[in-house]
């Protein structure tokens, strides 16, 4: 254990400089994990708790410190970062106390049936998920505490029995050291197996890892781009692996005539917010709002921003303020897409069209502008909202804002549901809460695994795999199996739910 | 609805030529299926389960038509495939109790928490599993019931509410079009929306669907080579699909000395009849089976065969006999590997070595021979059993023959747990149940989805994707999602089971 002075200096030096991982160190840190592998998996579920535990309350105990180096590397305000510190160690009890409930072990026992209507008697089968192996998390730059070193990924790899390598963001080289040795000195505290936990800067490092033979799964949030590079990369190795990507998403929003009729004000102050909180760099900002043409929303938004400005504060840095530059250009180069208001320095921006241009340029049109701008779109009637809507490509998010449940909002819905991993009403996307119910994740290009979600209890399915034990004598078998429940653990027996 | 008659005829006719489907048929069929999705997935779950099941009546009904022509396609025995069309019907039936049980669709229903300690207001959150949209499933040869046109894969993916495009085994294509034409038939007679059910022949239609925009998933049973490159063009899709790919297994079974020594005739039996049955074309097939040096079982197996050789039949079709061929071939021209005994014609084939020489030359000895052969591995000491135990790569199945629970038998299962999906005791692993809790899959390279099965009701979840509701209001939830539980589905509410 260090005192407080010590972790403060380590640190401010720590700002100084984070050089790149060796080859020979990202070997070492894999073929570290593949021998954790099976420790930590051993590990009883209430330990493995505990770390999860221990590591939040390290978290938390050290804000006064993580909070100012996030600050400096991000630009982030204090109060949202405190708020993501906040949700962070909040996901990390959330998985240990789902690991203590051991639903997510999915226990199945089929006790021998000589008369099982197969044709053949069954004999004694007993099914539960077990940990996949040592992943690789992409740690992303926009979240530098809730998915970064010790966020989402790490948390549900963890709790799933899994080691963890991560790949720090090159946004906050300095916070994610820290946060690592903290990781690292309380896994080592709370007796994790040395290995358990592994942190690498470098692209080529993360390269090295995930292609690494000793990795059994890789999760990543961040662009398109960068998202589907790796996923080829995992996709194209000897042995391929399971390659969870949260890639972006436009997370468009239909505003119905309805909606619009009567509640332009408080719809246009709520996509304002939507667009410039966090400077727009959220996976979940809406970045296409369908709106009716001559709906009073459009002059209201711009008069809004016209009286008072949306201050946007600075973004990450300076790669994904270039990136944003580039998108904004491409957008604005539309010979059909005009400015609206906005887009002074540090200001949101509001770019507008009509749905016959995104229609027939979607390519061009439906693309993610990474920070505090989004398209508004014009619909002449309903019968062109929804060919939008049902243009869409897979999303993270699709909001609706209706006034009543009636035929366009039903299709509204079902186009949303055949895009999106959520779907929300008379909600912005933003604001992601971390619950049992949630599902962060949707169709390619959203993801590249639109079975699964990178948010939200369920996220730890994504690094479990099932193992069936046929006629293991009790003895063998590992405690969650065994006739006497001895971890009172949920399961099914014979295709009915156990108490 | 056609006479027995016609459908004889039609039968006999089918077996002179079954041409490959145009590109333009493919196109039509998938399109077709993609125009099906919503429908399908919006039928009833109890009209769902009713198409299931009337699928599974009609096989069983045409039975007496259908397995002839499966032996003449195939060569396996009339008591071989009478079992398997009552696994498959079995199995449709099952998947038809899943979708009436609804525990698939796992429903979570979070209620709105101001005080949620996340540090945020939780909002209404409500997240089911819907349809993912068409699946293409590369039907296997050596099952032409349980794993073709009408078995696992189709009855899972239709279960989940996907239509399914099945590309049809070159090995039976006249049952295959005859089932296909049953399967069609039936959906229609049901209510299924047309397109939801379509069946291609030839190579380049199955990468042609493979590789249509309008299909979400791929399923697939058979070899590594050909599995490994169907996942590649999955994978490389401008939009990749999940592709699970079963693709084949060496079984490894270790073999105690205490077990050796005590049921050496007992053990030697079941091998060979686990290594000849259906000709030894079974994924399950043990292909490696290590045994102690100078133990009996040596030669109480060549004794059984010298005296008794054990037949095996004809193998499924030419093709297949050739890489039989060619597999024996590799593995026997290794200098250390000998005949142990077998290997005349319809006979099957025991090969040995010593556990120096496969951990020698593991890539050309741990290698799948698809027939009726299998290699005795012996080895000198406990130490060389549990080395060659955890040198394996992923697989289907592990099997243990132990006396009792010590630490050798210990060790091996715990090398046995990390490579395959499924782990006996005292057992051979040809003859999967289809159960709740089946595990059939595996690390790479015995399928390329570790996290999946394609065996048992847990096959449906490849097929499913998770959306989340986000303060919708009663009336534009789906029924699964309200709050008076209309349909009586299993559901979590606020993390716990509801009942």
């Amino acid at each position: 254990m260090q005192t407080k002075d010590e972790e403060l200096a380590m640190t401010e030096s720590a700002v100084e400089s984070v050089r790149d991982t060796t080859a020979d160190e990202v070997d070492a840190l894999a073929t570290a994990a593949a021998a954790a592998a099976g420790p930590w998996a051993a590990m009883t579920l209430t330990d493995r708790a505990g770390v999860l535990r221990g590591v939040a309350d390290r978290l938390d105990a050290q804000a006064a410190e993580l909070i100012p180096l996030a600050m400096r590397e991000t630009h982030l305000s204090e109060p949202r970062l405190a708020g993501e510190l906040r949700r962070t160690s909040f996901q990390l009890r959330l998985f240990a106390q789902l690991v203590l409930d051991g639903d997510f072990l999915d226990v199945r026992i089929d006790t021998a049936d000589a008369e099982w209507p197969m044709g053949a008697p069954r004999p004694d089968l007993r099914r539960m998920n077990i940990a996949l192996g040592p992943v690789v998390n992409f740690a992303a730059s926009n979240f530098p505490f809730a998915f970064s070193v010790a966020g989402g990924d790490t948390a549900s790899a963890l709790a799933a029995g899994c080691p963890v390598i991560v790949k720090a963001s090159p946004g906050h080289p300095a916070l994610s050291r820290t946060v690592g040795r903290l990781v690292d000195a309380t896994l080592a505290e709370y007796g994790a197996p040395s290995g358990t936990f592994g942190l690498v800067f470098g692209r080529d490092a993360g390269v090295q890892a995930l292609t690494h033979p000793a990795i059994a799964a890789a999760a990543f949030t961040g662009s398109t781009a960068g998202g589907r590079a790796l996923y080829d990369l995992a996709s194209r190795r000897p042995v391929p692996i399971p390659f969870y990507g949260e890639l972006g998403s436009i997370n468009p929003v239909f505003v119905t005539e309805a909606a619009a009729r009567t509640r332009a004000t408080e719809i246009a102050a709520g996509l304002l917010t939507a667009v410039s909180a966090s400077a727009g760099q959220l996976c979940t900002k809406p970045g296409l709002v369908a709106i009716p043409e001559e709906a009073p929303v459009f002059s209201e938004l711009a008069a809004l921003i016209r009286s008072n400005p949306v201050p946007t504060g600075d973004m990450l840095n300076e790669d994904i303020a270039a990136g944003f530059t580039r998108a904004v250009a491409q957008v604005r180069a539309h010979p059909n897409v005009e400015l609206l208001a906005g887009g002074g320095p540090g200001e949101a921006l509001l770019l507008a069209t009509t749905a016959r241009t995104v229609l027939a340029d979607r390519d061009a049109l439906m693309h993610e502008m990474f920070g505090p701008a989004t398209l508004l779109v014009s619909y002449r009637n309903t019968a062109e909202l929804l060919e939008l809507a049902r243009s869409m490509d897979g999303q993270l998010t699709v909001s609706i804002f209706g006034d009543q449940v009636d035929d366009t909002t039903r299709a509204l819905t079902a186009a949303a549901v055949g895009a999106a991993g959520r779907v929300l009403w008379n909600s912005w996307p933003t604001g992601l809460s971390v619950t049992y119910a949630q599902q962060h994740g949707g169709p390619y290009p959203a993801t590249t695994a639109p079975t699964a979600t990178s948010v939200g209890t369920a996220a730890i399915s994504r690094f479990l795999r099932p193992v069936t034990y046929q006629s293991v004598p009790e003895d063998l078998l590992p405690l969650e199996l065994r006739t006497d429940n001895p971890l009172s653990v949920p399961r099914s027996v014979n295709g009915a739910r156990a108490q």
